[in-house]
């Protein structure tokens, strides 16, 4: 325990040791504080635009789906009846009265022991209420079928609410548009629809190490790779990145810095500085912002450990660690939640399936107490994924290259067994 | 075989048949024809806007990375050798003669018997060999510390090329970018990436019965429900979606349309009348064109059996079945794929991987000799995934709507048991 509260002496200061200690949270906690925070305003879009939006309505179908009944098969509508009795030696003769031409009202309403020929998606003719497939008749002369087997009533046909009947829900708000719910979209002729607005997410970068892409870096110093990665992560996430710039390790700039950024985001996140002193000042001036209250500093995750998260009025400040890996560790877990969170996402049912089962190709051993976070590299032999460690110090970003996802140690395990099943939260 | 040949009879005239019926492939058969087609060209972009665009050279690290031996923890760089006796009974004491400033060249050369403070990232002076974490030491007075426990040579840093070293290939050509990719052309100051240009897929919508969705549909019309959803699908295979429009079952439309099309795109997509004669005339056109060849007409898949691939030139036209079902089915088997080939992709780990096991909930009849993909929702139990069938005939489109993915039933089976694994492809 000296040791422990050595760390926190050296990074705190004695007086904050007792509170900042007991702020670290567990990864669950985490998640349950996202509910202070609201989701983002509303927008109008055009359909063409909404692909991957987050529905800010629930959608009603405003009428019937497909509108009419139609056919779903090639061959000839008929009354179900007139085929019972039909087989392949003993074919039911139907009278050919015409033909429905596509898109158009059938000009025919059908009698008994008629049929009428129809293509895929034609409206059905009045009196029948079933489609005999091409494929179980057999052409006798220019106005005579032979039908061979029979069909029963409403087969070969949808109805005209088969698909959607008016009123019925069809996606929920919060739903993230896929490539099949803009055609629902286009199928009821919205051509706009309400989304939530992206979310603005700003990055302040930090370090005196840190210099802009375009410098060339002298010993010591290094390029500011992590706002470049965390844009690619909010876009990812359906956010608008806004890179600040870099700051230096100085709280006044930090102190202007944020206050521009909540002015012009709804999410900031701040890619600690690395040094010591940086991270203190970070917490500091979250603290001294006007309405601001620190919701966590530290959490239970490693890497990922001195991850901080403060409200200022209905925005947030996130303060990630300063190793990229870290920081994407960190995001992807917790931040890219968050951001779907503020975009008013609520249904996700693919983004918990990004996830792979695979089984662990050697054992790793783990701490218990946190949630230990592994890259891995996952391939394939036959039927079985297989996971094996990516090891690499966390100040390595090449560890990420060579990694396809994370494979999480629970809080209670010591560590992971050769052969043990376990699930790859994919990249 | 009676039946089997009267439908090809049906829709394509006798003459033809043999031959036609010979064109239908399997899946395997249908990827294997992708090489007949090259990728788009190259374009330089900046490194802001190359997330998810595909690498189209390799990359190589062009300097060490980090480029300079720095800490991976906060402490005190030391000469590993003075530690090896250090305990906690027996601590060993060092001489604290400054600190490492970040982004700067460290000011003293170590000597044995000295520490000097350093942060997470900082250049490791001159003559250390390691750094000793705060937490294993204490403050004895201005100048002095104790240390508790031993470091090994190289332990707690990074050697200046331990990230990638000059020369060394970071990510090959055909690579799509992902977060972490585009953090390691940050570190490299690549403000420009040279890419694959976004495929161009132009999207002809066919039949009578088809309308714009602003206009109002009367009985027997259907909004144009396939461009739209095609043009998210197209976005999501990294392609750039242009809406052709919509035209009438008419030949002489389709190929003034398709001449259009192959001008102005890579990929031209006709998702087919449904009505018998436009399917036939779809072929009947791409033949028409100059420099072409139908490559199949007709897969082993269900739905989608109705599907073409020709070739004009170096470009391709498929023709799709028109309902939207077996339309979004065929483009997430082989549509997807063979965009992502065009625009240069070559190197789809994570593609694969969006797969999730899991275990049918009912048995499910198929029939053999083709490969049925079935429209499942998935959901969890416990550490059980769960496939259930959502069934519904395929001119619906709201199967697609509840369900999350396709479970393939290989064209050797005869169905799928209650509890067995299978893999579902997430949409």
């Amino acid at each position: 325990m000296l040791k422990v509260s050595q760390l926190w002496c050296w990074s705190l200061g004695a007086t904050k040791m007792q509170k900042d200690f007991f702020s670290t949270k567990l990864p669950q906690e985490v998640f349950s504080l996202f509910g202070l925070f609201s989701p983002v305003s509303r927008e109008k879009i055009s359909l063409e635009q909404s692909f991957n939006r987050v529905l800010a309505e629930d959608l009603m179908a405003p009428q019937d789906l497909p509108g009419f009944p139609r056919a779903t098969m090639d061959g000839y509508a008929v009354v179900s009846k007139d085929t019972f009795a039909a087989s392949e030696a003993f074919p039911v003769w139907l009278k050919v009265v015409g033909e429905v031409r596509m898109g158009e009202i059938p000009k025919y309403d059908l009698q008994r022991g008629e049929a009428i020929k129809i293509s895929t998606g034609g409206m059905l003719p009045q009196g029948a209420d079933a489609v005999v497939m091409v494929e179980h008749t057999q052409i006798v002369d220019q106005d005579t079928i032979e039908v061979f087997k029979p069909v029963a009533p409403l087969q070969n046909i949808v109805l005209a609410d088969e698909d959607f009947a008016k009123g019925e829900l069809i996606l929920p708000q919060g739903h993230r548009l896929r490539p099949q719910d803009i055609g629902i979209l286009a199928a009821f002729g919205k051509q706009e629809v309400l989304v939530y607005k992206r979310p603005k997410v700003a990055l302040i970068s930090t370090g005196d190490e840190v210099i802009p892409i375009e410098q060339h870096p002298l010993p010591g110093q290094v390029r500011d790779i992590n706002s470049y990665t965390l844009s690619a992560l909010v876009e990812e996430s359906g956010g608008v990145p806004l890179r600040m710039g870099i700051i230096k390790d100085d709280p006044k700039q930090l102190r202007t810095f944020c206050h521009e950024a909540l002015d012009k985001a709804d999410v900031v996140l701040i890619s600690g500085g690395s040094s010591v002193g940086m991270r203190d000042f970070t917490l500091e001036v979250i603290r001294s912002l006007s309405g601001s209250e620190v919701l966590f500093h530290g959490i239970a995750v490693s890497p990922g450990k001195p991850t901080l998260l403060g409200k200022v009025g209905h925005k947030a400040i996130w303060g990630l660690p300063g190793q990229v890996t870290s920081a994407i560790v960190v995001f992807l877990i917790f931040v890219k939640k968050f951001i779907k969170w503020v975009g008013g996402e609520r249904n996700f049912p693919l983004q918990e399936f990004r996830i792979v089962k695979a089984k662990m190709r050697i054992n790793v051993p783990s701490v218990q107490g946190r949630e230990d976070y592994l890259r891995v590299r996952v391939y394939r032999e036959g039927d079985t994924f297989w996971a094996e460690p990516v090891f690499g110090k966390s100040g390595l970003i090449n560890s990420l290259i060579r990694a396809d996802g994370l494979v999480k140690i629970d809080l209670g395990k010591e560590g992971l067994y050769k052969d043990e099943e376990v699930e790859v939260i994919l990249f």
